[in-house]
């Protein structure tokens, strides 16, 4: 079979992972080009992980005539011009989530997206990829438990990388759109339901900094769905105890909790703290896994034809929903949508 | 020493654990009278814990000279009049919760306690008792989870007794005022500060029957308090599980979870069901020690002239809050203090 | 009803705690005497509950002729003379484990029980009387875990009382008599059943001075009983992390565990360390309310005439097993009962 | 790079998985040959996994020119001799345990592995390669629990596999050489020590036919290590709860528990059975990434020309070993080895 030829885009972090995810572990792939401003990175990744092409400019990366799909995890400011000229180009793309940082850059990606149906667009909400997760939903998607009557879910930084968060606030677009934004689509996919209202608040605890930016270093927000379903979401950036992402969907017959502790492995330790676990450090230790199944299912979509379980709608959707979040939280309104 | 001669009023569940509390486990104390309109229960009950004198009507158990307090189990309804007149009759007074069904009534009775600087009162928060909530507030006290960020909690009667619950929705004033009082009293207690604003929602997921008296099966409520802290409050009737108070209070050094597993024990099941533990099954399981612990201290504050930790203020002060989430909830507008 | 008037010897701290509860919690009980040879805290503690007799010698408080019962919280080496003493003056007797030093010395005492079939003699193994593992039994019993395969328990003691335990090593007859009474109890009382072997093993991991009596830091042994039921055993002085007495039992169809976490209470935290539990850190934390519950039933046994459900010959029965096992982990070789 | 190329032997359960496992996810490698003596299940596998070359004998797979190594999954009595043959065949081999059915094999086996120095041997002791375990691992080898005085290690199989494990039963060599070989190998691996002594114990508890092979559906071990440490091991085919494999190591200054919940996922329910966790159903659910990470070794180790962690005398001792708790188990009389 023919590997899907891909260029990846970014190599902060989770742009590393991904490069690498694509050159190692997924099957049916080939990496065959990165991008990043960064030329010695650049080199250094590209070397590490034999991959031949490596540009400092995503549109010369575009005029590869080999490359089938990039992978953008570039900056989100980005996200919404770079999917358009790649699918311009005939490739077929991965966004990392933001879809974009205005609605309209997302509506508009929506024609980009329509515009060329024989592409696969993919946006990286890489918890649905997530085992625990997945069980869960399927649960909850077979009325296991019931109705749902409230979905809850948590996303904590730990404190240890603040400075990071600050250094990035600037450029984040506040918490309900960097962070919250993945507990909104969960919200969506557990509930099959979209908000009616909210009324958000939170601030700086611990960290003014981000007084600035008219965001919080924890925030909050109750939602009412329109099937009646409760909704409250907590984002944070200072978790005392590491990287946590928890979520508890409470119905009429039953209740899930996914990562309630979120723990690091299974090793329990008994010291002079007492009984515990040691906890996630980042998102990469804890969704390691599902960011591989995410680009295997982007690759495997452009093998079979097949479409993407999240759309270019679901990334609009999110997106004006954090953003009414935001308003939110600026205002201190009772928001209705 | 003289011990402490009690009456009893109302002889429900929770009125007969009082009872039986006051005559089998309380030092300094004695069940002298026992009241309830019931007269085949009161006699049982009397008949079994030895209590002499009996009544059924709460004037005339007043009026029994030997008698220096009363301990009120009644009707939530009857509460401010039968704390009034024992007052005026000389007889110290503990009530459960809640201080009255009107704000009116509660202010009358912050009348009648001032009235009687020499007479101790006290309400029935019980969970303050509970051992595990005095270890947690204790270090948020102390400032070892730094800066309040997210008070939550939660209150789950179980599905099982739901046919109580909707034979006495027509006098339980909401779920705000029946079982979120408990919540408010611990949200106040532990971030030492008042709501400004409140936000409320729910509905009736799985029994209709609540939405009559402008109630829900579930509800809840996003508030934001003086000092920044967001408090969400849960209040639910339909627990698949158990009986579930819990809470957790995510400050910006620390997080404690209070009972985030309602346990019935310490002991854990391997079956074909998973790795488990059973739960609590009802408030008397659960806060069983805090009852007890409750009543010993309006005993102790007789005998030592000391005031309880509750006041009459707390009880106002937790009403005030609980009907205003009650028409916030009524309402679905954003309501500010 | 006529209290029964009990007199407490020793005042170690579990002598105390036992002090405490009669003169406080104990219905139908009042202690009216008290005996240790150290007087300032002799006279300390019965000035504090308010008990008019003390004395110094045993002999001296036999003859109150108003004592109807004796509590021995007095040096193991002293039980059996001071149950034969206390029972020849007419007195009910409850007796702090182990029953007595050597195997002759248990035996003797059967014959002196068994001559005053009117009074209720009572040892003292708390763990019976401890709600998780009552209703682990009541399971076990009931046949819902079906037939029993393996009875592990471990007892650990906090390395932080390590000073204590050295002191106290001479005296302690060895972690099998001294600590290991308690599983030894358990494992008959959960099976049903008798040992028919034991391998024994341990040594001293960190502190050498157990080596002088024979004995180690940590201990244990793995008996075959006559049901076929495996039991293993562990008996620890170094634990790291708190006060650890845990239970397992698994059987044909499901399996139980007993505070498998030694958790402190219901409070979890989460900080720098993980998401943890503190754990208890001594027995009187752990089973301070099974402390109650035994004396509670020894009085209750002297008002209804009724007999405890721990015999005189479980005493004897655990003794020799215990001894059985020291002799095992000394000479090394396995050892058949 | 060149690929290894891999022929893999025996399509059972696990075998299937390695097969997939080599096909799709191993780095450097690729599935070249297939071989079973069930045609209809080779020819379906390799066709689903494009495996060009398929055998029904051994002998003749080891033939083709262009194998670089074969992976073992037959049956434990053929291990030893198609290691011999492959390795003279100048293939590398890595083996699931156990390395041979007898001592003596496993003795001829090291100097077949010792005469072709060249060639890479690798035994399939997985749970080394399970991130928890060398989490745990690394953590006792650092000191971070000081001295170890008991490891105690779990291995049990579910009650819903009984017939499939007392059809195999005439093959298994007994439940310490089927399953306690991997918890005999994680004492060795823990303790960095081998055993002195042991005296093992169990029964047919639930299943009389395993009684036909000297063997028991449970059974257990206590063993005395040189370094002094005490092991206890346990084997069971009635697990009621699913596939139960955990191990805790107690030191003088910390313990470590290894998955003491063996849970499926990091869901969480709350339903009428109580709050609860799934179990993992058997041993590829648990150890499915340990699988990968084992071959992964393998075939880096053919790539670097390094040796793997686990030798073939790893393989013998063991074996040893498990021999000896096997005539210990039989005799019913302690055994120093």
């Amino acid at each position: 079979m023919q590997k899907v030829r891909i260029g990846s885009v970014g190599l902060g972090r989770l742009g590393l992972a991904h490069a690498e995810n694509i050159a190692l572990k997924i099957r049916h792939a080939e990496l065959v080009a990165l991008c990043d401003v960064d030329t010695a990175k650049l080199h250094q990744t590209a070397d590490k992980l034999n991959v031949p092409h490596r540009f400092t400019l995503f549109e010369d990366m575009l005029s590869l005539p080999e490359l089938d799909g990039v992978v953008l995890v570039s900056p989100s400011g980005l996200h919404t011009t770079q999917i358009a000229a790649a699918l311009a180009a005939g490739k077929h793309v991965f966004s990392e989530k933001p879809l974009g940082v205005t609605v309209a850059e997302c509506k508009a990606t929506e024609k980009a997206v329509e515009a060329h149906p024989d592409l696969v667009f993919m946006l990286g909400f890489m918890r649905r990829f997530d085992g625990s997760y997945q069980y869960a939903q399927q649960k909850v998607a077979a009325g296991e438990i019931g109705k749902p009557v409230l979905f809850r879910s948590y996303s904590q930084d730990p404190e240890k990388f603040i400075a990071g968060a600050i250094a990035f606030a600037p450029h984040s677009g506040g918490q309900f759109l960097d962070m919250a934004v993945h507990d909104i689509d969960l919200a969506r996919w557990f509930t099959g339901s979209e908000p009616e209202t909210v009324y958000a608040i939170g601030g700086c605890y611990a960290h003014p900094e981000f007084a600035h930016y008219q965001d919080g270093d924890n925030v909050s927000c109750l939602m009412r769905f329109k099937n009646g379903c409760m909704v409250f979401l907590f984002a944070g950036r200072t978790a005392p105890h590491g990287y946590n992402v928890e979520t508890e969907i409470i119905g009429t017959q039953g209740i899930l909790r996914i990562a309630s502790v979120p723990q690091k492995n299974l090793v329990e330790i008994l010291d002079c703290h007492g009984v515990r676990r040691e906890c996630s450090e980042n998102f990469l230790e804890r969704f390691g896994d599902a960011y591989c199944k995410e680009i295997q299912e982007f690759v495997d979509c452009i093998v079979s034809g097949q479409k993407p379980r999240v759309s270019v709608y679901d990334g609009t959707r999110v997106s004006e929903i954090a953003y009414t979040c935001k308003r939110a939280f600026e205002t201190g309104e009772l928001v209705r949508f």
